[in-house]
């Protein structure tokens, strides 16, 4: 996770999947355009949130078009982007960016975004949130969700970077690293596969478990 | 789910996912097979349940590579299939075999196998099923990861094929066709969705929604 700020002007959180040189090429080039003061655009020159997705996708597109096609090469070379924040005057927003460089946004019927591994957290994120779950919910779901990603996919592990923005402070509102055995964490997993299983097990038999009737 | 048996003999469950065509194919050439007094070899004539993997798997890989190669075709003829079963004298035992005809077994460390949509309905089954959960513990698990399934893809929807089968006995001990209003699926899905809400209500709130203390 990385945040941009650019203060009177503008807050970028950046979380990206993929292939991770051309992760790390899509940070260091918004970095690099965000310090040159004669450089075309920037995040520090944006209009509005999807300008900045725009921006952000053409980076990542050109990155992976140039080692796919001017170098030839056969990897795959996509990088997946979500890109939240807002910009000065304008209202809070979120994308989702593909490796080809175009995006979607969340929206009361798509209240969250996933990239990744992003298939065994998703049952639960469709289950718990919607447009009025409130933020700490919705990062405690996030937490499950990843949770759940961790035990059916061993490559994917913490630590976990949580961040809470508030539309309008221009700041993290609450900024967590959560380690495999950072308390909250800790507790969280417990409580959740204890719970689990006491559902599980309170679900109703079949009926030929049950004792005969009378 | 295509139960064949083969009084005296042995006892198969077969369960396709991909390409409708191909599976049917393979269906039909089970079928085929068992019915011609002359072919070379069936699953009447398989010795132990390795040998119908490699044969249900060799027609599979046959189907494809026909379309695929031989009718130089562009589109993704892929089948996979479990095959589960007993043959007289031999252990139950089941089977994952892939597109191109090879296969896995299940095992202690492996306890379940899936084909088709997996990712979303894994969690459960790894926290549930182990190598000591009963039969009807597993079909319920089965039944709770398919219902997470049809929840996050709207492809995947009921009917649900569920059969339960016990060493030595050459017949389903259970078998039920589970639709999305059948009484039972129908209480599964209300326990497993309130409970799951229920457990998220109560996980542990982040140190900054704690009141304050004394």
């Amino acid at each position: 996770m990385f945040v941009f700020e650019v203060p009177g002007h503008a807050y970028y959180v950046v979380l990206t999947s993929g292939n991770l040189a051309t992760s790390q090429s899509i940070l260091h080039r918004i970095e690099h355009d965000l310090q040159s003061p004669n450089t075309a655009e920037s995040l520090a020159t944006m209009g509005d949130m999807s300008d900045a997705a725009r921006y952000v996708g053409q980076i990542g597109a050109g990155i992976k078009n140039f080692y796919s096609h001017e170098l030839k090469q056969g990897a795959n070379f996509d990088c997946s982007v979500i890109l939240g924040g807002q910009i000065q005057g304008k209202p809070h927003e979120i994308f989702l960016i593909y490796p080809e460089g175009n995006f979607i946004q969340s929206s009361p019927y798509v209240p969250f975004l996933q990239i990744g591994e992003i298939k065994y957290g998703k049952p639960i994120l469709d289950r718990i949130i919607n447009e009025n779950t409130s933020l700490e919910r919705a990062a405690r779901c996030a937490m499950v969700s990843l949770d759940s990603t961790t035990r059916s996919n061993l490559t994917v592990a913490p630590p976990f970077d949580l961040l809470i923005y508030e539309t309008g402070t221009f700041r993290a509102s609450h900024r967590a690293r959560m380690e495999l055995n950072s308390p909250y964490y800790a507790e969280l997993r417990k409580c959740w596969g204890e719970g689990l299983k006491s559902v599980f097990d309170q679900l109703p038999l079949f009926d030929w478990e049950l004792p005969p009737g009378p």
